[in-house]
């Protein structure tokens, strides 16, 4: 259940319906803030109204009113969530390291960390092109076990250094459960990838560190269920879970995946939690990439994570849905006046002005 | 076999190659004008190489080179079409009346004709906002025998009288290939619906009359498939074919259909013909139609096709996905800066201007 | 709404239900026959119940109950049908020559007429190895407009010339509404292809001929709308309705559709009307098509229909997926066992009794 | 690359052909048996040819050709496994306990492990209508973090237990890699479940252990990516993986899923491993489970893994599509003579004449 507090309801009371809730055992999540002007408090009660004690609560001072839920995700609703609707999530420390507010969080960065050349000519370009954050896979999920899995802890290493050379936060995939202390401790953002959304002791593990995790919908996952994923990673008490479009799967193959853009708008209005898109692997074709982006940043979309490749017709992965450095900054630069049209602005903006 | 003739070519040296084919039976279409500054000739040919006489073609006076079919279809091709890449298609006789230019289309208008004066009052208000066409249904495909299946020839009178009377060209679809004449008589562009795309009868006939065709991609083909279907038209001589990406069938039910956007810049690649996008038919939702009308802008659309209604709730067909003739405004007003930052113009700011 | 009758009533009675709801504009449809053994008498009325005076009717002698409709399809559906719940289409005059009922019935033979001797070769052999039909396009539906698009009115004739020759019944897609007068004269069922399930104009004109019609599911039609576009012929008058299942578009790529083996049941459990597989075009691949008519069978479908040709290595069109004429052999003598086995014959059985 | 040896090639031979490339670093499988009763022996090798030395390979004695891997998936491949061409699976100890060969395997039990009870009750009843082993999970992956999970350890226990008290076999999904020792601790096959497909460092690690797994395809995974997800595990050393279709998600929403009843017949020509048909999840209604069963049996399945509960009404988890104890052994009696029509026997049979 939902319990709204009066917009001149004191922390006292809040903290008092808390108490109350959590005398019970039932797990509560508080939001507050001010929406357009005025205070306001929502307290998230996982458990039955009847075994949290739902009447008791009603009658406590400062409470105005207690809905049940609506949808099968609770705390990932927009029922709850910042009283200004949206979550901004922070990535890394950085000025432009955000995500879900006014400005795009743009993502870039090869599929795998290949070496420690590569990724900081990379991470220097992405960079200055107006990047808020690098990619790289050390960990990779393949589809054949011959494929390269990535460098391990080797690619970590090399991000963390990248990492303290540039500046750039860093966004990387955690596949195992048992590894995500070890990728926490080099990342800022640890990313679950499309093939495991539905990965439930990996959801409760990234849902326990204090990390934003990027979580990828899976290629046949609805809306719904990439909904519950998340609530999996919140539940555990991670209140920071920035959403990925990245392309379904369809039986259309002049893409690798067919983009499903109206997701964009679907999850805007569903959650209250920051949703970029992946147009690289929606794409699967670099040609493709730029358009896909903007038709994104058109739909509403808070930001994109981008595969972007020194050489990458040399690439160990994913090279042909790769932008090379100067296909990306032509990308960014493109994206400035949609931004602007749909009263967003791109980091790269600011980045400049600086 | 597609023919390229020299930058300094006759007509007279055109027409020889052309009378030469069609001598052996060869069908020929010839596509001139001028790319970069540079007068640039075309000749496409049907017939098979060898029956066409390709070697003594190759020794005519103007030929430059003599290239082969690389893709199924073939008229449709970027291989041929204009010089300068892309068809403009005229609809109607106004000024704000083409597509595949720098302007966008805007087509907008009720799902079905239901009488006189609500398609009179969403006219004059979508010409206002800025649309260069309208749309309405006298012929409609129904899932069910039992739905409304259109006023028939009452509605096409309608539409002719409000064409009349606002000036605004129409656009009316044809389900069967008895009716394309008649069709034909009232509108200015005749539509093939989604369930129609691969009625070969149906594309034959339309690919007969002298009218542009909007042909809208069925819900699982693929892009291929709809350029095949494009073929079917303009090989029986009709050469303003108009396509339509509206969605396609997957597994997400949130959306009646998941507009596949990467069709756009697939089909720009693909194909020279123009191509718009029907957000109302692939969002299902009226709210979802904005955002994906800017993302099929952003992501290089030529056009959109726009469910309006002035009173949606009283709708007689796809009230839900129709947008009010206010929320219609809006979305036009919101476009212009979309289609600006990727270099279009909405023929709304003209419309002003004048 | 549906009127049931007494299991005394008479047949005046019966008339008279009707004529009170055909003196009010409803259009009614009776069914009549033994559950049972017990004598039981169905009436469907189309009209709203207010208007077909529903609370008149209820008080005739002999009516026993009304019921509304379930489902968006009516005639089609359980709720009405005989009152042994299968409905039995007659096919041809042969002793074989039906579908619906103990004995499965088995459609053989080329996707396209290509000539007399192939077709009459085919013809003899589908029909000594048991099958009860033979197919064979003489209109075909092709993507594209270049592809051979069969032999029109001179593959008519040889379907006739066979026809009479053999014995054989003979099913052949009409693509065109104008041209089903003119294939109802040679077929004895008219075979409406997936890609015109939704083309309503062709579905009323088999609807007014009297002639079965075989209705393919559409690639990406559900099991509702099958049944809904079935309900177009049955509303039109024509009440033999015969349903195929021919596979789905997926993501696999692995085969050219996705047999929807559970649409067997599905639509047994849903509809009275006769429900066939083309293992054919659902496999794409000659080495699959056994299997796949096993499991069609096993899963209760009514029969088969299956592209056979004397050199699939040759054939103009659909090769690939043609069984020889030894190996239909073998698919028919496999599937005697597996007939009996969920308690079905194959016309073949019989006709070895002859 | 694959080594083939003469048909009188010795022990010392084979042996020679192994360590030659062992010595390298190359990893080696070999199947040995008779086809036809010629003795046949193969060696694969997972290393580039170059790097194996496959010239050296080639002259040593007993070496009758060495031919490439033609498809992605290698060990996994009919191009290897046993001369005979299946690879049979032992599941527990028991008379009935395997898969592959000419007997069906029937795995039936609840969804989850409620409690001892239910369990019991429904491994007697199983066994007693033919089933070879007992289903039930303990740790369930769930798409909503509020729904059951699963008893966990106590449900292993019980599953334990009831395997000593009746003899059967268990079958039981393990979702995290850290469980895989403690489930195969109490379980006779590890289940890989279809949301896990790809979680490679789950198959890694059941590659690594001694029971059999059971891996399910994902709902959209093709054919061809559940045979590399099998070779995660082949190639890490556990040779008895038995594949298991489901069900993949398609747009019809009459079924949970759509049974790809055609991936049987090419599982069957792509792989020697054995290949099941999970008839419950793939329906999602328990009126469809007999029918997909017959179907699945039909096409050539090697066994079924069916949802049974006592009490389905009430059951914990998927009841809507669990079959009663009565519904089981009717479909049981039903499976006999379709399991005999294709030339396969059901267990139940021999379990009637002990």
């Amino acid at each position: 259940m939902i319990i709204t507090m009066q917009a001149e309801a004191t922390d006292a009371q809040v903290d008092s319906v808390r108490e109350r809730l959590e005398s019970r055992g039932a797990r509560t999540y508080v939001w507050s803030g001010r929406n357009g002007g005025r205070a306001c408090t929502r307290i998230a009660c996982l458990e039955q109204p009847e075994r949290a004690g739902e009447a008791d609560v009603a009658k406590l001072p400062g409470v105005v009113s207690i809905a049940q839920w609506r949808t099968p995700y609770r705390l990932a609703s927009r029922d709850v969530g910042p009283p200004g609707g949206r979550t901004v999530v922070r990535v890394g420390h950085g000025p432009r390291a955000s995500v879900g507010g006014k400005a795009l969080l743009v993502v870039a960065g090869p599929c795998s960390v290949e070496g420690r050349e590569m990724l900081r000519e990379t991470a220097v370009a992405i960079g200055r092109a107006g990047a808020g954050a690098l990619r790289g896979g050390a960990y990779k999920p393949r589809t054949s076990p011959y494929a390269f899995q990535g460098l391990g802890a080797e690619g970590l290493a090399l991000l963390a250094q990248v990492r303290r050379e540039t500046g750039l936060p860093v966004v990387t995939e955690v596949l195992d459960p048992r590894d995500v202390e070890r990728v926490a401790a080099c990342a800022d953002v640890l990313q679950v990838g499309a093939r495991n959304m539905q990965n439930s002791p990996l959801l409760c593990e990234v849902g326990r560190v204090r990390r934003p995790v990027l979580l990828k919908r899976g290629p046949s996952a609805t809306i719904t269920e990439l909904l519950l994923a998340a609530e999996y990673i919140l539940s555990r008490g991670n209140r920071e879970v920035i959403l990925c479009e990245r392309g379904i799967r369809t039986f259309e193959t002049a893409t690798r995946n067919t983009l499903d853009v109206a997701a964009i708008p679907v999850l805007r209005r569903e959650t209250h939690l920051p949703v970029i898109v992946d147009p690289s692997h929606a794409a699967g074709r670099a040609d493709l990439v730029v358009p896909l982006a903007y038709a994104a940043v058109a739909a509403g979309a808070d930001g994109l994570i981008v595969e972007v490749h020194p050489r990458p017709e040399a690439a160990w992965s994913d090279g042909d849905q790769s932008l090379s450095l100067a296909a990306f900054e032509g990308l960014m630069r493109g994206l400035g006046p949609i931004a602007e049209a749909v009263g967003r602005t791109v980091a790269w903006g600011r980045a400049e002005a600086q």
